[in-house]
């Protein structure tokens, strides 16, 4: 299992319009692509504009290939892409540890 | 429930050692704080000296006050403080929206 971590800065005031928008994109593109198990959007305390998307999927190849390399890649920055202020900062991790 | 988030970065070659220190220092030390809920510890792909570390709990407080402002604070950096290339960066969250 392998987490997409996308750091992401929308325009000021328009949180409300971004939740109900990220939500329509995973649900209706992300989901259905290969390998997806799960994910959460989480936004910021200290930076409302900022939100963390997680998204786990079985390898890292259905993110950098399967997913970037399909029409659902455009798809999905069709919906969600008006509302970043900068492009989001994309990292991959594995998990060491967790609590049981 | 509230979401800390702790971006780390570690001196090269220390990723065994540290992946020890830190589950001691969260199973000895931060899971014994009030409102702890849980944790993970992810490791980079793109840069495997670099850490996210996921810490849940009840609220806000039990970090900024009841565990900052505790001794437990400084035991824990007593664990894994050497290993920190940088001081680490942390910011909270709230969770919008998950999968089922």
């Amino acid at each position: 299992m392998i987490l997409e971590l996308a750091e992401i800065r929308i325009h000021p005031g328009k949180q409300a319009e971004f939740d109900a928008a990220i939500v329509k994109g995973i649900e209706t593109v992300i989901s259905t692509a290969k390998g997806f198990r799960g994910y959460k959007v989480n936004q910021g305390v200290e930076s409302p504009e900022r939100y963390v998307l997680m998204i786990f999927r079985e390898a890292l190849e259905n993110h950098t290939v399967d997913f970037r390399r399909s029409p659902a890649f455009q798809q999905w920055r069709g919906i969600v892409g008006g509302y970043f202020a900068a492009p989001p900062a994309v990292e991959h991790f594995t998990l060491v540890a967790k609590s049981a």
